[in-house]
């Protein structure tokens, strides 16, 4: 998978668990040449320097090594962005190309609409990015060059998005070991907010009401491998999914509506003593998942 | 932790995935001397002998062998326990032990209070057990010697339970490998309903809910880790589950609403852009969860 470099000098804006682990793998697999690292707090990205995961940090968009930067990789959060990219793209190269890495998109995509009118041409070198890895630990000591092998990264392009940049980006992330998809900001919203975003909600929420209980947090306690599991999502960020569920918000708000209905009729076969419906629920749903495959 | 033998004859009522390994382990122990399995099916019992489960099987309640078992381990769905008991009790001996392994406590409570009527003192040999390990897999050919290593198992006395039986039940669930935590029939079903069969009911609920979406099994398949283990509970038993629910259905609804209750928070934060509720709900909940450790 040498591919050669793809990016001579790449800023990378977040250096995270993500941002963080971009840059490792793309300098492990000699995909970039000069990495820059930039981040809000002046002391992660000099942890992030320290650790190797960029040659130089910058201390904002007036640092004059942003005026010959080829790619740009954003890896903060989503509600970030529009600020953040008003204060870089006045001083960043016109061609330069931008992919992110955030797990809305259509959200993204009306941003850059409002964007393009005051940086023209501003989606044609923008490419949506949505790697399908993380975890629960946070900043640049999270970060590792093999967080992407073996995953999924989802591509949006826009219908304004050039070919050549886009490739340029589908190249860089199969070459830091990734397998791509590509579908548009609509369906990744609806898929992700079904499959990811709604199964977080419902984890903080549940281990939230228990703790409502007055002697919810002892209960907890007992809880064996089926309580471990189903809650270890529980103890992601809240900060990063606040933004997601707000971001999210349609898709997630309707995938939610259905699971409303589908809990309101287990609830009520319960209180009925309804058992065929109750089982014809319980065995779709063990049926599936009995047979699914991690991807 | 060798005891020698506790039980000279014992009739394993139900030899599945629990059954079966409580039979397994006691013979591994050396606590138990000669074992009787029965299941309703008979070539589970068949299954069982061939797999050193049990020494003999017994075709029913009229078998001679049942006048002289000294214990008698129920390990079949708790809504069978009563139509099954009223069939063996006339021909077991009068001082016979009894504990079961079920999920839930006070609807057995209740049932033996009816049995009490028919068969005096029957509450004073019968201990109320749950042990806290199984799986999704099921039958004989689950069974392992080990499966209650480490773990919990509550007990639930009655208060007509006789001081030596309980005892002898506490030695033996001790002798193969469980720890022990006790506690009344009612405090375990707002416990259980709480960290186990909640997390059941809305994990299922959550995978029929996406099923309803016309393109929700394709979604499903780009699940990552996240939805793998947050669904991993929705493939057991559709049977047994619901016998679950529906035998603890009043603990069970009770944080169930409490659970709707959040939910609709989080649902009106996420619709009135309420960042603040919305982020304190979700910190409680990964608070409490970033420092939950397994039991």
């Amino acid at each position: 998978m040498a591919k050669g470099i793809i990016f001579n000098r790449m800023l990378a804006i977040g250096v995270g668990l993500i941002g963080g682990s971009i840059c490792l793998a793309a300098k492990k697999r000699g995909l970039v040449g000069h990495v820059l690292g930039y981040s809000r707090k002046l002391e992660t990205s000099h942890e992030a320097l320290k650790l190797g995961i960029v040659d130089e940090c910058i201390a904002g968009p007036g640092d004059s090594n942003v005026r010959n930067v080829d790619v740009v990789v954003l890896s903060i959060p989503v509600r970030q962005y529009k600020q953040v990219l008003t204060q870089f793209l006045p001083s960043l190269p016109p061609n330069c190309l931008i992919f992110d890495a955030g797990s809305t998109k259509s959200d993204v995509a009306v941003m850059l609409n409002e964007l393009e009118q005051q940086f023209p041409g501003l989606k044609s070198r923008f490419v949506l990015a949505h790697p399908i890895a993380g975890g629960e630990s946070h900043g640049p000591g999270a970060a590792v060059a093999n967080l992407f092998e073996g995953k999924n990264c989802v591509l949006c392009p826009l219908e304004q998005t050039s070919a050549s940049g886009l490739k340029k980006v589908e190249n860089f992330w199969l070459g830091i070991g990734a397998k791509l998809s590509t579908m548009n900001a609509m369906d990744h919203d609806e898929m992700f907010g079904a499959v990811s975003h709604l199964p977080h909600l419902l984890a903080f929420s549940y281990v939230s009401s228990v703790l409502g209980h007055p002697k919810g947090a002892e209960f907890m306690k007992e809880g064996g491998a089926g309580y471990r599991d189903f809650t270890r999502i529980a103890a992601s960020s809240p900060e990063m999914w606040a933004d997601i569920f707000q971001n999210n918000s349609a898709a997630l708000l309707s995938m939610l509506g259905m699971f409303e209905a589908n809990i309101a009729s287990l609830r009520s076969a319960i209180e009925s003593d309804d058992r065929a419906t109750l089982e014809r629920i319980l065995a779709q749903a063990s049926g599936y998942r009995s047979n699914w495959k991690h991807n």
